[in-house]
């Protein structure tokens, strides 16, 4: 049989995943977990796909925020459409996380208004065809090899995988079977509140304004999983404080359950930073989740390095 | 190769079914349909469970109304409360449509401020015990055979099924594997918001008071599919007025799509109403959606007949 995790270092991470996925896959082991309830979940930004400069919802808005404040001047005398108009990535770092909710409100309310096809159509055109600052690539390109691979060997052991990201969950979706081989009704993520409306073709769907709580970061992850799949997951994956009650609803599982938390470590092939992590990387000392090192753990970050 | 479809009889009804699936399931015809967009819906009320002589979980609520106003007589001034303690089921009846929200209200805030494990431990217990009026079976039994036949069928022919219920998802969830089988997470309805309390024993879900906007009924139907599936049904099933919006949403799929409308004309084997469904039964006839005859179609309705 072919290396299940051939974009993995031989590491200590390594093989706890492959222990985990033994001990509640093998016939015959008291850790067996019915397929069922082999529930994965995994936050997006950081933990699949890179979330450096800024999030990749964001640079999605920013060009929005340009074009309306391009048709409306009077606009750029808000703060978030002056400092997108001067490509001020600073601005939206400071929103996070003291003020998530403007920063939501930006990235969400930029496409209230239009169809959900029309929004999907426009999402997947950016993620296809902007390019990353730093790489030189489409933003979709943008994702952690190893990670996809574990999502194929998890699958292959008869775990259901869902994303639970923070961002935006028709934003992911679009290209979520395409990037990740997850369908779309396995990703979870922060809502708009859609409308039907009764046209002479039939209902129709559109994108109201206002984000439905509770954003799915922090606290809003477990109340979003519970919405989506309505079981604990018994492993769980993230990478930034905002993953920290869903790493720990997973622990509460009656089952044998694991945790992984990815570290960007690596500023050669990725970036290096923990702002924003510290709390959960604490934590996960304490309750012994799991570090994933990108720097020791990865034999690969992206596919086209 | 032995009947997918024993418990239909060899009507229109059956054979419309039959050729659909074959139109959209079999490799090389014109109209296959990839395996991934094969999703099905299904409303729970009277499509796939008996709804007379109320809905199922206003039973539940109505235990609930009892034991608190037996704790607490001052609650008997208001007028669910009072209905409950008298039995008086017209009352709830009267207000479903023009007072939906006061009757979702009730249904709902009834169970509010437990956590979502008390929750289902107590609907799992009514369902299971809980005896129907006319038919003396547990309500878990009071499930039509031949849609759980439709539902295996489906699925062998590799759609994901989904019920679409206006109740509650909570609800039926607790029982939706083991009387449907139907995972819990393709399980959507109306809802409570959760929130998430941090215990020493880490996150935990409480239900809280006030349903979230829209209610899983009418135009609320393809939004909660939206949100859930992410995906047009192709196949939609349906008994009410409130699931127009539903039937009439997958029959804008660009796939060849059904949808199905149950008729309950069976005052025998269960109830005869066209009450609440007087204008879906008309769009049925101006937009060809299947009408399946209780009476006519069904071999059998309950496994305990």
């Amino acid at each position: 049989m072919s290396d299940p995790l051939s974009l993995w270092n031989k590491t200590p991470t390594r093989q706890a995943i492959l222990d985990f996925v033994a001990a509640v896959a093998t016939p015959g082991r008291p850790d067996l977990i019915p397929a069922a309830e082999r529930i994965a979940t995994f936050d997006n930004d950081g933990t699949l796909w890179c979330e450096k400069p800024a999030y990749i919802q964001l640079f999605f808005a920013l060009r929005r925020l340009k074009e309306q404040a391009a048709a409306d001047p009077a606009l750029l005398e808000q703060p978030g459409y002056k400092a997108a108009a001067e490509g001020d990535l600073a601005y939206f770092d400071s929103l996070y996380p003291g003020n998530l909710t403007e920063l939501m409100r930006l990235l969400f309310d930029t496409h209230a208004g239009m169809t959900q096809a029309e929004f999907e159509a426009q999402a997947l055109v950016f993620l296809s065809e902007a390019i990353h600052p730093r790489y030189g690539r489409p933003f979709k390109q943008l994702i952690y090899q190893p990670m996809i691979e574990l999502i194929r060997y998890l699958e292959a052991n008869e775990f259901k995988v869902f994303i639970a990201t923070a961002g935006g969950m028709s934003f992911v979706r679009t290209v979520s079977e395409e990037i990740y081989g997850i369908p779309r009704e396995q990703v979870i993520g922060s809502n708009v509140t859609y409308e039907t409306r009764m046209t002479e073709a039939g209902p129709v769907l559109f994108r109201k304004p206002g984000l439905v709580d509770p954003i799915s970061d922090g606290p809003g992850k477990p109340v979003n999983i519970e919405l989506h799949i309505g079981r604990k997951p018994i492993l769980a994956g993230g990478n930034a404080d905002g993953d920290i009650h869903m790493l720990w609803y997973s622990q509460t599982s009656p089952h044998r359950s694991l945790q992984l938390l990815l570290r960007h470590d690596d500023g050669e092939r990725e970036y290096a930073y923990d702002a924003g992590a510290e709390k959960v990387q604490q934590l996960a000392t304490v309750r012994n989740w799991q570090v994933i090192s990108m720097q020791q753990d990865f034999v690969q970050v992206f596919k086209f390095e």
